[in-house]
């Protein structure tokens, strides 16, 4: 039976516990925000000692399920202030679970500047000193410590925004060439992980055995016709192994939802400069590659490599929302200077979404102009120094519009919006305005059914309808992200009537239960509530469930504004 | 009958409004919460076209009572998010009133850069373009603007960091000297005069007639007896004029709740280098001065001139708060480079609290030395230029606990906590809590009874009782705010049965009314239950009304910490 790690990041000790009862049937998201809610004061102070950083295979992880090895990290946000949970691909999650462990909890913090590294391996638990890679960008960390614990270690670490406590650090987790492009990006959760002074989460599961399933011939089969279902999706299948998620590009522009100069339009005149197509023309140009997997047993391959001109690898796992961010909200359109910027964030260790956004807003307060890659290039590199500019951008986007004054800020929650227009994806807009986590698409991904017609057809320029999809894809997303499943299956759920039955078949073969496709639904509906329940302890209302004022203005071309009432959005909440 | 002068600052068209019934009776801070709480969406941004900036005189503002002279200035607070009242001095709100000014409303906001002065005089509005004053410190500006209005105008303005709408600008108002010392400082309303890109306004009351009474016998007589009962209490007879209110430094250190390094103590070592004899001892010497007013018709005089070693004017009205902010709080204990700081703060429109609390909590972030107070004046002058360092400090002390990752920030509803252990001083601690203001002394001075031994003798460092002495303070004060009187007249209010109806008797004698005192205090519990409204519908819950973790500390040196529940401190707000 897998048990609950917990580590006292103090005095560094640390317990093997069964978990408690409560805790059954709990997995990924589910188990990091049930724990938070039991175990965190709301009102804490998310970079003081009382804050916990848990981070939870899914319920799936570590099987041969595919796509099953995304793992969860849960936290009170230092950004929102608000739970958390940002999930990320990497090693970590499989091999977690394998060792045997449900979820790992740290816990308080030091009084003094010492970094330590947690070692986990079949046998052990160790918390040894780390000071010597203190300050070093993940990128450089994490091919030490590849070479230090093996090539075939997991890992989780912080760069220096970590280290200095900024709310959008972010937990960088290696791919399995071990670059440093996967992320637990929103809402700040490296700077958690630097309040307790780890450096990093080296997981180590040499010797352990696969991770028992209760029948595994069911479980095979299942896991067979899953796989072919992810795989013969038209997105998940074929958009998004030929360009990446930055398929989205020209998809998201053509319908005139890719928010330019700062949600100002929803088409950007150089959105050519910055497509998927564009992107794969100069990896394949340069030498890079394409369909790579962000964890073991990923069958889309959404993930990339991309060069500089003279074909050194310059980024990895090169997403539609960085290049958004960085590209058409800022005016720009040299991809090379938006690599750039996607790499620092990832060595760094700061969230790509909110830090892009925050570079728009600082050229909407006159800092540099707009459209200039090159002198975004130079602001973003301050964030890796001590120089203060740094420390506010890398504060995000809501932080950088309070440093200069500026009202027109794109944020839920003090968390950036990402790459779609909510008044023209109203169903992911929706979503930004009454999700747990601040604005976050992944928190219920209307893009589905507005521009994708996955799931159905609904105008997102309409009110009609987007309500209740948002809600429905928050509670199906709180299942999957409970589950340990990349958010792209819902591609294919969504379109299969036996998507969900195959994900239960695999659960049931799994553990050996009974479940039914209702009780996987009820468990994304009872992570909400845990979400709500901490929410609402903290200090929020409704007054935080809202689009900023920016939005009742007519975007172009479709001139259409927001226009729902606090009360409608509140339907959008399962509760 | 006087007057609501509405001012929209984009169209620069202006309107004299007879008021609505439901103001009736209403002035000072009970009339710019109400207008608040009516007019403004409790959800907008504070620094968008939805917000207003409110100016209303006190009701007896205008008239020759003793002390009653303060100018509320009302808005949604860019610092706190929630509603903001801050009065002062100055001899804007006499003239206001004198011109049948009931409130000056300023609505929108321009699109360009432009900036504007407002000039008001007897049978004109103007609103004169600006421009040439645009990046001047409030002294240059004052000094030209007297130069060009006149000596006797009254001013209000804002100086660079209103300009940068930073969220701890203040709205500076000349004394009757036309020096910059006196401001509406907390909560950041500066950043809202300058989102309207008024850089200042004028008020000229030439040849305006006496404020009309409609007893004027009765009034005479009356305002004798409160100004004979003002200058007859001890405290605020003998020891304001005195010392002025750097009188308390010595006093709160001796009881133990004079915060230092960042609330780590209730005693400086120091303490005499930047005691109230100290300043004295140093103004005398150098022939600055001291028991001066704010404004005129005073009869208290804590206001002083406070000299450099060469006898140069340095600055004014210096006060214990900023003295304690910049001086135990980071450990400096050279007055005179707690003075220049003040200077600057004045200069450049900052409020001096939370400018000297956020210096501390960049000392805590290892920034600059604790107690290296020509570090300090470094850092502080940057918030005059457009360093990066200078736009993290404006923001004030939550903001730059952000920046620097700091969770060891004492703010409530992130407005810097002032001078007084709340651990220690718990009646003024449970008002840090639970005001609408954020952490706010002005806003129930539980001083009063913990340590000055005034309106009784409540034991700061025991529960019982403190959270019964803040609920009444908070009434009081807000009436006092609504009559536009000094708050310093609490002194006489709260120690002789008197005091409240001869203020009753002014008021009735100037409108012709029969007031009650319990009318007056009505007004206080009316003023609050709006103010507790519109931060209801901004999103404020109980999980705003409470003290930051660090106060479950122990503070020597009676080791005691903050102990009052939620639900306790809830008792204090009269709902």
């Amino acid at each position: 039976m897998s048990k609950i790690l917990r580590i006292n990041t103090k005095s560094k000790q640390f317990s093997f516990e069964i978990p408690a009862e409560s805790l059954n049937g709990l997995g990924g998201r589910a188990l990091t925000s049930k724990i938070i809610l039991n175990e965190v004061p709301a009102t804490c102070h998310p970079l003081g000692d009382a804050n916990k950083l848990i981070f939870a295979p899914g319920l799936l992880s570590g099987t041969a399920a595919a796509n099953s090895g995304r793992i969860s990290v849960g936290s009170k946000s230092p950004l929102t202030g608000g739970i958390k949970e940002s999930n990320a691909g990497g090693m970590v999650s499989q091999k977690l679970a394998k060792l045997g462990i449900k979820a790992l909890i740290l816990e308080d913090q030091p009084d003094d500047d010492n970094y330590s590294i947690i070692i986990l391996k079949k046998e052990s638990v160790e918390i040894v000193p780390a000071n010597e890679y203190k300050g070093l960008g993940n990128k450089t960390m994490m091919t030490a410590l590849l070479e230090k614990y093996g090539k075939k270690a997991g890992i989780a670490c912080i760069g220096p925004a970590g280290e200095k406590r900024m709310t959008c650090a972010s937990i960088q987790f290696a791919d399995p060439k071990g670059r440093p492009g996967r992320a637990a990006g929103r809402g700040g959760l490296g700077a958690v992980m630097g309040s307790k002074k780890i450096k990093a989460i080296i997981v180590d599961d040499t010797g352990v055995d696969k991770m028992p399933l209760v029948d595994p011939e069911a479980f095979k089969k299942a896991n067979k016709i899953w796989a072919k279902m992810i795989t013969s999706h038209p997105v998940s299948g074929e958009g998004l192994p030929a360009l990446g998620t930055a398929i989205l590009v020209n998809v998201v522009n053509e319908v005139g939802g890719l928010p330019t100069k700062n949600f100002r339009s929803g088409r950007f005149d150089d959105v050519q400069e910055i497509s998927g197509e564009k992107m794969v023309e100069n990896i394949e140009k340069r030498g890079g590659a394409v369909r790579e997997g962000c964890h073991p047993g990923c069958v889309i391959h959404c993930s990339q490599v991309y060069p500089d001109k003279d074909g050194n690898e310059l980024t990895s796992g090169f997403e539609y929302e960085t290049i958004w961010a960085f590209g058409a909200h800022c005016l720009i359109k040299d991809l090379d200077d938006i690599a750039v910027m996607d790499a620092m964030c990832d060595d760094f260790g700061v969230d790509t979404i909110d830090t892009g956004v925050a570079v728009g807003i600082a050229m909407e307060a006159g800092v540099i102009p707009w459209g200039d890659g090159k002198a975004a290039v130079e602001l973003v590199k301050k964030i890796g120094t001590d120089d203060p500019m740094g420390r506010i951008l890398g504060n995000g986007a809501a932080f950088t519009g309070q440093a200069f004054g500026v009202s027109r800020v794109p944020v839920v929650k003090r968390q950036a919006l990402p790459a779609y227009d909510p008044r023209v994806v109203k169903g992911v807009g929706v979503t930004y305005a009454t999700s747990t986590m601040g604005a976050d698409h992944t928190a219920g991904y209307g893009v589905c059914q507005n521009i994708l017609k996955v799931g159905g057809d609904i105008d997102g320029l309409m009110n009609k309808d987007n309500i209740e999809i948002s809600k429905n894809l928050q509670i199906a997303t709180a299942a999957i992200d409970s589950a340990g499943l990349c958010l792209f299956v819902a591609f294919p759920i969504l379109d299969d009537e036996n998507g969900l039955p195959v994900i239960v078949d695999l659960l049931n073969a799994q553990y050996g239960l009974s479940l039914t496709p209702d009780d996987v639904i009820n468990l994304g509906v009872a992570t909400l509530k845990d979400e709500y329940e901490f929410n609402r302890q903290a200090g929020f209302t409704k007054a935080d469930d809202r689009l900023p004022e920016m939005f009742n203005e007519k975007v172009p071309p479709h001139n259409i504004a927001w226009d729902y009432s606090d009360e409608e959005l509140q339907q959008a909440k399962p509760v």
